[in-house]
């Protein structure tokens, strides 16, 4: 069942799902009706539709799904602050141009040298620590560092109805993982406690690690260089890799999350493709085509006739972020 | 707590223990005490080795430690009768003398080349398949063709005393995963019925996945290579990108093994290593620092000063295999 198809099934439930209303941050438009019914579908026993909860697994993107991803991404600020912290103790780690544009938070010089130089700043900025200690680095970041335009913390720009949409899924017996292009290091550093998402379901890029026991305390090292990218093609990809079995149901915002959604709804019986679409200048930010960062063109030109929901933020979700009630 | 310093706890709970017994494979030994000491430890609400479930992380090798290894990895039997069946419909797929030899099941010739004509056989067997047919493939395999010695079922051949382990830990709260220097493709497809544990709690050697939707279906392809060996260095690198956090519980048979035991009990609190010493010619198999596969003799040497548990198969287990009660 997509969502075309589950229309008339969602009218019908609305009145039930509105008594104890699982997703009040989200208005009564088709959207909240669409996904109430693909779930009371695949979660009511003797269903055509029905699922076990052990395949009922949901995957979520998180820039610009479960949190703003605007001016760029917050991963992307992070490692500049920390070329910077580093840089300022150490000038002489600035070997190359687009390092130097970095601690200047110059952007058009970060920009300048594409992907390219914006690997060389993750590098120098995510390498030569723990997992364990990078990760407390970053989540003492993300809750207090304040972000450029709006003010919040990073942890207060997750979305309130997608976690409230999360909540909700794991309550109707489903797994919740995250697939992002982030770094699975970053986004493991708050996920647990901003989404109820613990490490292991957490789906992302991954940088080269190394295990040494020569110290005599046995370590593991995050390593400049990328081993895995887990964006686009790359989606579907890492959910084989690390959950091993196609999802039910798919959210994303981007062109990156076209073939997480493209392969999740591809399988057999119930399947669930969403996208969150950018409209709300005012709360949040307008962005679709045309973005630098998120771009969605062909998810906007296709999902019509692939049955996935287009969720309008501006009309579909009462508030926006959890950090701003 | 290490197994050294909880032996004086394990014999005070080892009444209790006796009155409903999780291990009844086990013998009444200090191998059993040990453990349900350890896991009466983490599990006991208030006590200074209090370990909450999130936190409650055990890892266990596949081959040696949960099922037989011998007379070579079944996965390379598994390898050898595929490409045989390949071979047999089309001639011209065995281009080197490794393969020919694979073939003709001439081990000899086989091993002439080495690792790099194993994984020859492997990309030729285990390459052109999505993961879902190869799991079904190998899955059927596994629980019909007959172990060349035993006559069992390779099914058959998991430890009846190790299966009584994963289910105790799990009733006590604990995520039981597989770590493996195995395909994770080819642990999938028998881990959720042989063991309990689904496709997303096992890490293995991974190789190289593409993405395609240019046919029309959206499909994942095993091509050849090998992106990630999951083996010596490679298990505390698998863990922590797979399950992200260090494990209090690690379980193995080989040297393969030493640095996911070394890893997992170099961390604070309660942790506990056990390795497992063949040590049964006549049920099982009797190897360990000559052995060409499975060898086992740093992890000899050093356990005792690491506080790690040999497990003797001989003394400590009344039950060998799964199959054959």
């Amino acid at each position: 069942m997509r969502f075309t198809g589950s229309l008339a099934a969602a009218v019908a439930v609305l009145p039930m799902a509105l008594l104890a209303d699982p997703l009040p941050s989200w208005n009564d438009t088709e959207a909240k009706a669409a996904i109430i019914a693909f779930v009371d579908g695949v979660t009511t026993p003797g269903a055509e539709t029905y699922v076990t909860p052990e395949d009922r697994i949901a995957v979520f993107d998180n820039d610009g799904t479960l949190w703003a991803e605007q001016p760029v991404y917050f991963q992307l600020l992070y490692a500049l602050d920390i070329l910077k912290q580093k840089s300022d103790a150490d000038p002489s780690i600035l070997t190359s141009d687009v390092l130097k544009a970095g601690a200047a938070g110059d952007m058009a010089g970060i920009m300048a040298k594409g992907e390219e130089g914006l690997l060389e700043i993750i590098n120098i900025s995510h390498g030569g620590i723990t997992p364990e200690d990078f990760e407390a680095q970053s989540s003492e970041w993300l809750t207090t560092t304040p972000h450029p335009t709006s003010g919040l913390t990073y942890t207060q720009m997750t979305y309130q109805p997608m976690l409230e949409l999360l909540s909700y899924l794991r309550e109707e017996g489903f797994s919740t993982y995250i697939v992002s292009g982030g770094g699975i290091d970053f986004i493991r550093s708050f996920a647990d406690d901003a989404y109820g998402i613990p490490p292991w379901q957490v789906v992302g890029t991954e940088g080269e690690t190394t295990y040494s026991a020569e110290s005599g305390t046995p370590t593991i090292t995050k390593n400049g260089g990328l081993t895995f990218v887990d964006d686009k093609e790359g989606k579907p990809v890492g959910i084989m890799r690390h959950i091993g079995q196609r999802p039910i149901f798919a959210a994303g915002n981007s062109d990156g999350d076209f073939q997480m959604l493209e392969y999740t709804t591809a399988g057999e019986g119930p399947r669930f493709g969403m996208l969150v679409h950018h409209t709300d200048a005012e709360r949040e930010y307008a962005y679709d085509r045309d973005s630098h960062i998120g771009t969605l063109a062909r998810g906007l030109d296709e999902a019509g006739d692939r049955g996935w929901l287009i969720v309008d933020m501006a009309e579909d979700w009462n508030r926006v972020f959890s950090g701003k009630p």
